[in-house]
């Protein structure tokens, strides 16, 4: 904790990046505990959703999930083997995004930040919903109040994050190693058993609605490739590695591959020994924990582990998405407040927009995992076919030794990321894929409508160009008054020393009280010119615009001063006529003049 | 119709009061229709009150219903002959506000506006109750959605005075005639056949709980005099008559109160002979109704025009109230902006806010009639009271010729209705009537606190007095920059025009960023200070407030122009730091310096 705290006395000055560089870099081991538990917790709904799409043809066709899996796995392969490459590339880390922004263009990069965003938002969703679900499991009676739960993590999250958090690899360590020690051994003493020793949840009539054809085999692919999500996470952050920097993240790709190759591998071997259909109320890591723990405390242990796993995933995209946001807004993509940090080391404005984001998701689809596997993952295929194909066109561009070996190897895992992202998008478009297919390129023009406001604004505010010189102009300041009280003494003053000449103006409804404000005005005898308008139907505030506007005619530099009563006590704002901050708020919107307030402040 | 535009386009001027002058006077037959509504639509609700209370001592109870009538029936006799006296002393009419205010001294007044506040919104929700239970009547299948209807309802009404409403009395003769034909039908035709032709509702078992005793029959009182509520309105609208409009007045009155008690007598014989119990989904008057009429179409044509009389009566505290209540705000005892109106001939905020306290009082009880009768009736009781006493006050006072026998008579009146509103209090306190306990002095204190705040503001402004003559000094301007562009440039020279010295001042974090500005500055040279803060890690905002604090301490007259960019498109405002606002908002805030905007138009 103490190292969290010099982590944030560091952090105010520069935007730091997820992980990125102080004194306190990472080992390898370290790495794979900070960067990868976002990949690694997906076996907690990846091998589920490959159950779920085959049982459609019936519990026979639970066999299929190994085949499926062990053509994940190779994917998984070509992946790691890939990133090892993106990273020697890219030792700045960088992620889909920066890549793009380099080697492939502006266009490329808009829809890399779009599907980056999505994918960010799934990655919270997905892994809070799996994470309840798996609270779930344990205690059963939580299991109608799914969508409670996870509002309730989004909202500690949200607020953890907005106070700053320490994201600390130390931090991380022990429920990483929990959780993998977990499932390995789920797998290990699971095989070892050789039949579950418990069964929990109720079950489900399995009818056999489909054939096991290949579509039905592609669907489960596409289901499980949720499981790869993440895997791009330690290529994005090779700055937070000790040197040998790019050698200490390959590494540590390859150990966060082999992991969870073994980690589906072996669930898979154990799906298909005990035909694990879904059942209701528990997950089917769920049933693989009672089967290889039975029902005692280590089924409670480690779903209580996997629920905390899920939530740190959950929590790497507030460490992501913000970043992302704020690179977004300084390339003029995004509100230039999402660029902004208040005292406190967080992007607040991009941390709310993702809570909100996600609260509106979990609260369409209503907390239900299987609902987003179809927009999850297409997000992230995007993202590994642009780093893939950027590299390619690297190597070609700069033809280092043994480049068209390197180039073929990004070459062929680009193709099968494509092709991939195709299977996703065409078997999920009509189960949700489509959400995404619309979001992407609405966020893209999104992006590219603020840059262009941002270009032409700055064009005319003259961005870089030296202004014209300064001229000297006359000014008028025109001070609205309603009577002679010591606030138009006050307003008048002020007006004195700012203007070459001063004018008061009063609008008044009842000829009666005009006379009587300006005998009371030449009473005092101010010095200063009173003009009274007559209105005898019309508000108050029209007709001093209009007279504002005839005097801007001059030439000179208009001000119109306001003079406000202030009272010390907030509660008694709302007993002041607000006419001011009215006619201060309609000469701002519809005059070019400078608008004044100056206040008045009371004892009560 | 064409009169309501002439009446509209009479009023703008001058503040009308309810029914106040113009050419367009009222006869006596005029004035019964225009303002007596209120009163005679309050049997739709009285007798009812009666009967729900006997009937706690069986059916046989229901035999005390005329006495107790004919109770009620003598206190508005009292009340009629009463309020001709009023009518005499007060030709200008007023109300009780108006007649505390002169006679009874400020703390009376105070207690008489609120209880009027109080009666107006009572007004307004039990009327409204009362006509959704009579269209229930007709129409059972909206019995289950009560509160609905008075909330679309007063949301109709709302929206009708929110736009000025043509008060006529022409509009109104209609339906009130419509109103007293039906009511008087029911009991001449109801007594004539001697039996009910049909009954209606489903029936309550009825049992006895109580015995017939002194204190139930003092509660069915208490409950009956709601139906008294609305006999003061014709003496508040004496000046809307024509002359001689005391006397019309008071042969109005005389109207009112011979017309209310014959109504009120003859559904009391009625309920005493068929022994009318309250029924499920019925109103009482509904029974009465198809008693007389038997169950076709006059029937439903009655509880229609009896729910149509009491939208029109709930329509009088929304002529009331706003009025009231811009008196109060003249009197300094409410906001100011109580006394507003905009080009519309509306106090808008008097509208706004009656809306609102009777939709919260209608959810708070359900837009159950009964559950509200309790609180009412107290409110119009301390009117009553308060007329009396101060006619008491006046004939004491002036000593008239027979000064005796008048204050006698409204000595009397006044000791009655005293008396009545103590058993009104006292019967109903742990049903609801403490809630009125509690509100009216709270609201008297609100208007007092207001009054205080200011008479002490006031004091502070030098209203009524000349202030001292003005001195002129120095000004120096300061310009928040944050780089050399356009916008810099046009701050500048409406700063230039304005101040005897400009100064420009910049805070920046990062030392670099700093320096290119000092950098692009000099080569600009625009003959203007430029002063770079130094903040490595607070916010914007405050080193600027620190500057501008410590500028102020040389007894100058500080200025800060802060330059915005405005978009031509209002979406757009959300892609420009809203900075420049925020630093308005803290420096009015926490400074006493005159605080000035500049926009900068894009043609984005």
């Amino acid at each position: 904790m103490a190292y969290g705290l010099a982590r944030r006395e560091l952090r105010p000055r520069v935007p730091l990046r997820h992980g990125e560089g102080d004194k306190y870099r990472l080992t390898s081991i370290e790495g794979l505990a900070a960067l990868s538990l976002d990949a690694l917790s997906s076996v907690a709904y990846g091998p589920e959703a490959i159950v779920l799409v085959l049982v459609a043809a019936g519990t026979g066709a639970l066999t299929a999930t190994l085949p499926v899996t062990l053509v994940i796995a190779a994917l998984l392969a070509v992946l790691v083997v890939s990133y090892g490459q993106v990273i020697a590339v890219h030792p700045d880390g960088g992620g889909a995004y920066a890549v793009a922004k380099k080697d492939l263009g502006p266009t490329v990069s808009l829809l890399a930040a779009a599907s980056l965003v999505v994918d960010y938002v799934l990655t919270v969703t997905v892994s809070l919903a799996a994470g309840a679900a798996s609270l779930a499991s344990a205690f059963p009676s939580l299991g109608s109040h799914l969508l409670t739960i996870c509002l309730i993590g989004l909202a500690l999250l949200t607020a953890v994050n907005l106070r700053g958090v320490a994201e600390s690899a130390r931090v991380l360590m022990l429920p990483t190693a929990l959780f993998v020690v977990s499932i390995l051994g789920i797998v290990v003493l699971g095989l070892l058993r050789g039949h579950p020793v418990a069964v929990v949840g109720t079950a489900h009539p399995v009818h056999a609605t489909e054939a096991l054809g290949v579509l039905l085999l592609l669907k489960a692919f596409s289901s499980g490739c949720s499981a790869l999500t993440g895997v791009e996470a330690i290529a994005n952050g090779v700055p937070s590695f000790r040197d040998p920097r790019v050698k200490r993240a390959q590494r540590t790709e390859l150990m966060l591959g082999a992991l969870l190759g073994l980690m589906l591998i072996g669930m898979a071997l154990l799906i298909r020994r005990d035909q694990v259909a879904p059942r209701g109320g528990v997950t089917v890591l769920a049933q693989l924990t009672a089967g290889a723990y039975g029902t005692g405390w280590p089924y409670y242990a480690t779903n209580l582990i996997v629920t905390l796993a899920l939530a740190l995933a959950a929590n790497t995209s507030f460490g992501g998405l913000p970043v992302l946001m704020s690179l977004l807004a300084r390339d003029h993509r995004l509100p230039h407040f999402f660029g902004l940090r208040a005292e406190r080391p967080v992007y607040r404005w991009g941390v709310v927009a993702l809570a909100l984001l996600a609260a509106v998701l979990l609260i369409a689809v209503d907390a239900d995992t299987h609902r987003m596997i179809p927009l999850f993952a297409i997000g992230v295929f995007i993202g590994f076919s642009i780093s893939q194909i950027g590299l390619v066109r690297h190597w070609a561009g700069e033809r280092p030794r043994g480049w068209l070996r390197r180039a073929t190897l990004n070459g062929i895992g680009a193709v099968l990321t494509v092709v991939a992202g195709i299977v996703l998008l065409a078997t999920k478009f009509l189960e949700g894929a489509w959400v995404v297919v619309v979001t992407i390129p609405l966020l893209m023009l999104l992006f590219s409508r603020i840059q262009r406001y941002y270009t032409e604004a700055g064009r005319e505010l003259g961005l870089g160009e030296t202004p014209p010189p300064l001229s000297v102009a006359d000014s008028l300041v025109i001070v609205p008054v309603s009577q002679v009280s010591r606030l138009t003494r006050h307003g008048l003053q002020a007006a004195l020393a700012l203007g070459h000449e001063v004018v008061a103006v009063a609008v008044y409804a009842d000829p009666a009280k005009a006379l009587a404000l300006r005998e009371s005005w030449d009473r005092w005898n101010p010095g200063v010119r009173l003009d009274v308008i007559d209105s005898p139907q019309r508000s108050l505030v029209e007709p001093i615009v209009e007279y504002v506007r005839r005097a801007a005619e001059g030439g000179r530099q208009i001000a119109v001063l306001i003079p406000e009563v202030e009272p010390l006590h907030r509660r008694y704002q709302i007993l002041q006529n607000q006419r001011g901050l009215l006619l201060a708020t309609v000469l701002r919107a519809r005059t070019d003049v400078v608008v004044c307030v100056v206040p008045y402040r009371l004892s009560v």
